[in-house]
């Protein structure tokens, strides 16, 4: 599917959860691209121009047109590249999938996040909301062996940092959210798609990822 | 296109530009539909077993199925009933379109919220974000009749509260947001919106609106 004279380019930030969404779907469609690691406290003109509203990775580039915003990024892919796809062929489940993601983005990565960097005075709570969060992924994802079904699909790729970033940093943090004892789905999702062959290749590496955000607490 | 054997209801809240989106889709698409307002100081068991996630309007029952998020709505509505498309056919403009919506919905309609909605100490600061929000849909809008081009599509869709609840909000605000001498572009704009024939019958009237805003000043 890749023609040789497809020009993708990735202006991501390798730590990023969502630069890695825009990675792991190319990967998926089996797609060659280039990647620009981006310098975000001294951006890029490449970026800046690419990317005017927000200033911000990821950015595809493809054939000179850029595209922003994640899951806009990840759907874009999905409707060039037709093969295996990320969203199922029914209006009712693709709307599902779209409902799916934008509960990833807009309740659970805020609630996990807020739980792993909140000071001492806001953890409770914070953790309390995280708790909530993951246990509406796990009433969703069921018996299910991906969000998607049987394939990874769109909310397995906007649940990116649930299934890898979240492990990493609770360890950092000195908490159990996704435990096994806890949310025995969930947790199992987790460990699908972090072995998966092709996921497994475009994270990133696991001792640089925790060395990475540790420096942060520092 | 609404085949008689089509059940489509929503469940809503009249004065919600979210609530609106869907109702405006609709009456675009020539669907008809049975509305339900919700009484949200008293969520019903039909709103609560609908949106179990967010337990908010709108959600849109199609066939008996739930669908909930504007946005993910109008996007399944343009799925199912194919005239008068909201999404252009290439991917690339329909990314642009879904990269549109979610600047509106992440970045547009929170900084004009809170300019109209802060107390005077943040008033100052807010109102500059809200313009700045406002001349980036200004340059985007450019010489386009709409953001969809010659039709009404998802963008324009999205951007109902610029077009039609700004102007009431601001004034009761008693501030000056969206003008045209500011504005030209997205002001000529929030007028081919909202008296487009359809738009015009889909939107709330605006006495009721500026009455049930204005009490919330009290």
């Amino acid at each position: 599917m890749a023609a040789k004279q497809e020009q993708v380019k990735v202006l991501g930030k390798w730590p990023s959860p969502f630069s890695n969404r825009v990675e792991l779907a190319l990967k998926l469609k089996g797609i060659s691209y280039v990647y620009s690691e981006q310098d975000l406290s001294n951006k890029s003109l490449e970026l800046l121009s690419s990317n005017p509203v927000h200033k911000m990775v990821p950015v595809l580039i493809h054939n000179g047109i850029p595209i922003s915003e994640s899951l806009v990024i990840v759907e874009y892919i999905d409707e060039t590249w037709k093969s295996n796809p990320f969203l199922p062929p029914h209006p009712f489940h693709r709307a599902s999938a779209r409902f799916w993601s934008k509960v990833v983005d807009d309740k659970c990565l805020p609630a996990l996040w807020n739980a792993i960097w909140c000071d001492e005075k806001g953890r409770e709570k914070a953790v309390e909301e995280a708790m909530e969060a993951l246990k509406i992924l796990e009433n969703e994802i069921g018996d299910r062996r991906f969000f998607g079904g049987d394939e990874i699909g769109l909310v397995d790729i906007s649940a990116n940092f649930v299934g890898y970033w979240v492990d990493i940093l609770q360890g950092i943090a000195g908490l159990q959210l996704l435990a096994s004892e806890k949310f025995p789905k969930l947790y199992k999702w987790s460990q699908e798609f972090k072995t998966h062959p092709i996921v497994k290749q475009a994270l990133p590496p696991r001792e640089e990822l925790f060395a990475f955000f540790k420096s942060r607490t520092a």
